[in-house]
């Protein structure tokens, strides 16, 4: 099965494999490594050493810490505004399609002074803005914004630099490419994209930023208090053993298969490429997203006509390519490329597109003389990419 | 080995190996269970399956709902006081130890009314207070309890009916003997110590409370808000689909294991009785808990000094017995006879015991004449069973 789900999504095989034995025996313990309790020192070193392997590959110094916490980005969209900002604040986000709106209204739901001093919503979302545009107020208690958008399939290549302490959410890009630890005060992703399963989301944050709450004196339920988790090494209550195993396991397949991320994300660019490169070659396919903003992992695309998306979502599941569907708000088509998809994968992709194309291009051309809707979609009505507030998050 | 572990905990080795097969091949899929989308129907029934095989165990009418949430019981400990209560409205507990004095802290940070209607602290949580002596203010929001106190190794008979809403914390009980849902409007329970791994709570709450949030208009972050997840059936964000889908499994092992909670209730109860009874025939070993508050899942007892207790875990690790330290708040010894552990893994358990006595009876004696600790920890001044409330969660 070609597994292109948007999360969760394909695990390399080697990470499968070691988790099969490791499950009835963890180490020679003569038990699973489920079975283990959260206090015993096999537990203890697994928490110690994923916290390591997350500190070599993102290359964190002393003053960050690194937490393994549940309830994925969206627990992080309530926990960051609460945290870091009292009622009445000012704290300030970039708009840059569903999942940054969904961490845009819990702030506004807690009574913040919430600017979003960025939005691509005019454009659609089809692309990020330009780093330079992005001036949050000087008194923002943080500046959030979500680097990479799953939904819309775009990307920052870089992060703003503002003299606001930056928070991103980079629950689909984080361990996808090279990071550069000096350009924010904390980022957080969940596992179930690029580093693990469903479960456990990784938060890495400098100590500055909790001492700040300190200053603060801020009261918060002890366990959505960042400073809880960091106190007592992600061990304060029950933490997700299993889930956290498995990034450590992703990780460490990670260190051992590529040495460390930048070669990760040469080879996840060179994934990307091959499907940009082929939908940028032909007119069949359409990619909606602008050049400069486009993502490494989440390639969206449209068909000519709703007919074919339906067919075309039909013949791949036929052909055992899974999960090209787009997100519900946003229509479409999308492949997702996260780091368990191999450039195989991807080019099976692209020859099962070619076929498709060949197939259909005579349909295509007859019914483009006058279709309307070049989305895929069934109807004009759903195009706008924008955020459904009242929508489940699916990814 | 021998896993006595207090959670996470020993599962059951049909759990173990079907495990091992649909992780690399969930149901014909070629995809393995972690690997598949939240939104695929293949996850969507699982839950949907899921939460059947829960309404049919505990017998629920429709009238209930069933939630999958992260966060373990530290996270219901502050969802409770936000879902049922304002600032400065009365809310009502139970203290039996350790884990109820954690649930007692969160709306106390939070500004409630917090009233202790009972507590058993006075006899150093020996006992849990007879039902009939809890009575709560009749305008309070709820009465919370702990039905099952791991630390202390008490556990209530029955539960009160008093008028005000129930709230049961069982997440050390849920699952092991026959439920009578008449009796409370919520119960919770983690999954990691009779029903899975550790990484999802199960939550069975009465629509009616849900209906009373929504009466007093009350505006919660929408990822703590119990109304969000009813809604959603539990896929509004991203679930632990992993670790739901292993106490999908569990509670397929109870139904064709044991046909239903009644028959695993004796099962539990007479796995208990083998310790307890043993307990009651010698006097080197001592069961500090009173005879009618005894738990059916967590059986703590003490050796005759802090040498013989230090050699008795010693000798247990060595013949291959895990996890028999008590917990580090009460000191002593306890062993954890949860779901997974079976009857033979008991009688082991008490032959084991046995010897170790035989073999340093004659030394207990002469350190008996002198000895003052009798609790086995290595200092009296950590004897009283009271709950630390800075320390870390640990089962």
């Amino acid at each position: 099965m070609l597994n292109f789900y948007a999360g969760p999504t394909a695990l390399p095989w080697p990470v499968i494999e070691r988790m099969r034995e490791d499950i009835a025996d963890f180490h020679g313990t003569r038990m699973g490594i489920m079975e283990i309790s959260h206090r015993a020192p096999e537990i203890e070193g697994l928490l110690a050493d994923t916290a390591a392997r997350v500190r070599r590959l993102l290359g964190l110094t002393a003053d960050w810490e690194v937490l393994f916490l549940q309830g994925g980005g969206s627990l992080q969209f309530s926990m960051i505004p609460l945290n870091f900002s009292a009622p009445g604040e000012p704290v300030d986000y970039v708009d840059t399609g569903y999942w940054a709106r969904r961490s845009i209204a819990e702030p506004q739901r807690m009574g913040r002074d919430v600017a979003v001093v960025a939005s691509t919503a005019a454009s659609s979302y089809r692309r990020v803005p330009p780093v330079s545009s992005i001036r949050p107020r000087p008194a923002a208690r943080y500046l959030h914004l979500v680097t990479n958008n799953t939904v819309e399939g775009t990307q920052f290549r870089e992060l703003p630099r503002t003299g606001v302490p930056l928070i991103a959410d980079m629950s689909s890009d984080l361990m996808t490419d090279a990071f550069d630890a000096s350009a924010c005060d904390m980022a957080y992703a969940h596992a179930q994209k690029n580093i693990g399963i469903a479960g456990v989301t990784i938060v890495i944050v400098r100590r500055s930023m909790l001492d700040a709450i300190a200053a603060e004196a801020r009261e918060l339920p002890a366990i959505l208090d960042y400073r809880t988790h960091a106190l007592h090494h992600s061990n304060y209550h029950t933490p997700p053993t299993f889930a956290i195993y498995v990034t450590w396991l992703m990780l460490g397949w990670i260190e051992e298969e590529f040495g460390g991320l930048a070669v990760l994300g040469e080879r996840n660019r060179r994934k990307a490429a091959t499907l940009y490169d082929f939908l940028d070659a032909t007119s069949f396919y359409r990619c909606l997203v602008e050049q400069d903003s486009r993502s490494v992992t989440n390639v969206t695309f449209a068909l000519p006509s709703a007919e074919l998306h339906r067919q075309f979502l039909e013949d791949a599941d036929k052909a055992g390519l899974i999960g090209l569907a787009g997100h519900r708000s946003a229509g479409g088509c999308r492949a997702s490329l996260f780091n368990g998809v191999t450039q195989e994968m991807v080019d099976r992709l692209v020859d099962f597109m070619g076929a498709f194309e060949y197939r259909n291009r005579s349909t295509a051309c007859s019914r483009l003389a006058s279709a309307t809707d070049i989305t895929g979609t069934s109807s004009p009505t759903t195009r706008p990419r924008a955020a459904r507030s009242a929508s489940p998050r699916t990814t």
